[in-house]
């Protein structure tokens, strides 16, 4: 598929040695079509313009290329549209209500502010109700494992971590922030998060590389008393069980009855294999780089100890080709080309493949695509896409709502039922087995079973209105 | 003055035991005048009523037990205006601009947003143009030294953070956001900020006490290249001179003839000082609670040995009723109270009082009055106030829209400049000695000294484009 695109191509033009014309006769040469000229600057001799030029991404540099080698031309800079939407960043931080005079400035400032600080002092839980701790999450990273970059730095990752923000934002109304972190090490980040909390209901740790996402997560849970979601191990396993949910309800398979070989054992696999059993699966088999995890081995790291403590039930040992032999769920959160053809014939029955390396999956879906039953990926240009934005806005939504201290496994598995929930057994196919992120019901539905297990598993500070009784609502309003 | 408010009561009425025609005599009679019932909840024996009612603020507690007193009501809970403006919070983080599909969804997420990241990567600086760090400040407090109420922790803090960044982005449109530090020690919070500052522009520190504020900010500006400003300090000092060059205009007295004695040497006494001394006063005098600080004596803390080491040229010592003989100008940042009518008598012509002390002056502003050419105060209630709020837009405006790494004291003399230079001649006079924070020409006027300063002294990374030379222009942009 052609992915056209917009440019702006700011140049100088010497007028004594080139014509517009041959500048456009170049551009469209090289398969540009122009849309717009505006005059930046001109000037008897020479002039600056911008170009808009809309085409096809994959020409960009040939076209930059062709007027580059035109004479009496210089490029000063080049624009495309994505480029464009970065310019001067993503978000911003607003006032709910203008200051217009004195007397707004004295209420939301000094000297009224007083009052309110106070009230804060003399009892803290209302830092939530006069503040915007309540409903702001910190999207806290140190760029160690964004996206499929890897460890591109705190500054490189600022660009994803707005787009979370704007996300958080228009998704689940929820105020998120980027944090941006000059530093990788584990302690000092806890540390800094740590520190960082009284402004914040809740911290959203986002591409943090693993083995140290663990510990992290794991401690700042410890140690704080608001929710502490890394999302690409939780957001990842959520909204992979939610498909698995329903791939199942179209196979007709129970999942306490199937054998699931989940390949990857990073952030995201690790996070998928402790939410497939808490979910009710008892086969399940990981597979690292060295093969099979089997029980009652030491390998180096406490989390893959841990792994292998709870899984493989008959001990299976070899590779990925081996152990599939008779799965009904191979989960891939590894690497591009790792599952063969061959693999998924060995599988049982209606094959079932989440296949969520990104951009390139464990096995090329057109591959893929006739050998099973359910096919899912990370891609957007293929059905069934596992994407966290189905989970993280209504999970936050929901733990910010009842002040839960926690997001605990109640709370993603019933986020995970809910996503399932969306789609009706009227809409349930192949290839629609998880709802679109631009469905409107997915943010209310996971935030309402979020809570309800909150509240139910005890984590919840404030019971929402919606799930009082009529005594209970006189009793706490 | 009396003070209108409007609060809201919400109360449980007992219909068998009180008409609502009862509890509203009992509101007026306290003083309250009724405008708006709205029924929450209506039942047979009970209701429940928001009741909204003026009052003059003096009165709220009189009414409030006036309420408590009858019999068959129950009092909820009672929000005023001030606490209605903080419900929730008075600040937001929103997308500039919607994801309305997925092609937005794409080109400021995933997978778009990559290129944007790898561009950061291969030339780092382009985080100050592809993202939200360019016009980014972080509000730091500890919440130490907050208002007058003192340390009142992080938490209860966060209204007046809010507020602040409230006033950054309406005033000059300046993304701030809280950070609340729950750590007071010095080490700690130059580390969190260090590790934070990715995100930011730049870093305005606020509320936190002296004497770690000076070590705070001193190693900050060292170790980051972005400016570092603890407005306390700062903002006071820069607002304080331009209300002193604009009262000397007034006196036509000389800055470097005249004779000022300062009280208080905490966190704004010795920036106070430090601006005073860079503007050209060279006969000052500071005061602590031992009496004049003294050249060649060892105090109890390096900044103080630093000031005596600067200041009082002729030696003086005693008491400030003693060094303020002779004195041209007072200024105060200590306590109510401090500064007596017979000190005043003492001075020279034309006194100039600054008292700064907040919410109660070093004088009574009445007994003052009569007695000087010039008094300003901190307060909103008198004129002349000498308010932070003229210059941190300004500013930090200033300083990111040329990437300044520093504000130096060449940036906060232009900036005092710039404040006083927007009373004119013809509107000079005794009680108009510093423009209202509502005067928009404030903050565009500070941001283009603050600009030319930072430029000429050598700290701005970029030239923006007013200041530009038609040749530098095509060569830059």
């Amino acid at each position: 598929m052609a992915i056209h695109t917009n440019i702006i191509c700011r140049v100088e033009i010497d007028k004594s040695k080139i014509t517009f014309g041959e500048i456009a006769t170049a551009i469209n040469g090289a398969g540009g079509d122009i849309i717009a000229v505006d005059v930046i600057q001109a000037g008897k001799l020479k002039t600056i313009r911008d170009i808009t030029v809309q085409l096809n991404i994959e020409m960009h540099q040939k076209l930059i290329h062709a007027i580059q080698s035109l004479e009496g031309i210089h490029i000063i800079h080049v624009s495309d549209s994505t480029f464009l939407a970065h310019l001067g960043g993503k978000i911003q931080v607003v006032p709910k209500v203008p200051i217009k005079n004195r007397e707004d400035l004295s209420r939301v400032y000094t000297p009224g502010v007083a009052r309110v600080c106070t009230a804060i002092v003399e009892d803290p839980t209302k830092v939530y109700t006069l503040t915007s701790k309540r409903n702001t999450v910190a999207v806290v990273t140190d760029g160690t494992a964004v996206l499929g970059l890897g460890d591109i730095g705190p500054e490189a990752a600022m660009p994803v971590m707005e787009g979370k923000a704007m996300l958080f934002k228009q998704l689940a109304d929820v105020d998120a922030f980027p944090i941006c972190l000059q530093t990788k090490d584990t302690e000092e980040i806890i540390n800094i998060v740590k520190g960082i909390s009284p402004t914040f209901g809740g911290i959203n740790l986002e591409d943090i590389s693993s083995p140290r996402c663990f510990e992290i997560e794991r401690r700042l849970q410890e140690e704080l008393n608001i929710p502490v979601f890394h999302d690409d191990q939780h957001g990842t396993a959520v909204v992979l069980l939610a498909g698995l949910i329903n791939a199942l309800r179209l196979v007709e398979k129970s999942i306490r009855d199937i054998k699931v070989v989940v390949c990857g054992v990073g952030a995201a696999g690790a996070a998928c294999i402790e939410m497939l059993l808490v979910a009710g699966v008892r086969n399940l088999v990981a597979v690292d780089r060295c093969g099979a995890l089997v029980p009652n081995t030491t390998y180096d790291h406490p989390t893959l100890d841990r792994i292998a403590s709870k899984t493989n039930p008959d001990y299976e040992e070899g590779s990925l080709s081996e152990v599939i032999s008779g799965a009904d769920v191979f989960i891939g959160v590894s690497g591009p080309g790792v599952l063969k053809a061959e693999d998924i014939k060995r599988m049982a029955k209606d094959p079932i493949v989440f296949a969520m390396a990104n951009p390139e999956p464990e096995i090329d879906p057109e591959v893929a695509e006739p050998l099973v039953r359910v096919l899912a990926t990370g891609r957007s240009d293929f059905p069934n896409q596992i994407n966290n934005v189905l989970c993280f806005p209504g999970i936050f939504r929901g733990a910010l709502d009842c002040r839960a201290t926690r997001i605990n496994e109640e709370m993603k598995l019933a986020a995970a039922r809910a996503i399932a929930s969306i789609v009706t057994d009227a809409e349930l196919n192949e290839h629609y087995i998880i709802p679109s992120i631009f469905n409107d019901k997915v943010v209310s539905s996971v935030r309402e079973a979020v809570m309800e297990a909150a509240v139910k598993s005890g984590v919840a500070k404030r019971i929402p209105r919606e799930l009082q009784s009529h005594e209970e609502l006189t009793a706490i309003t």
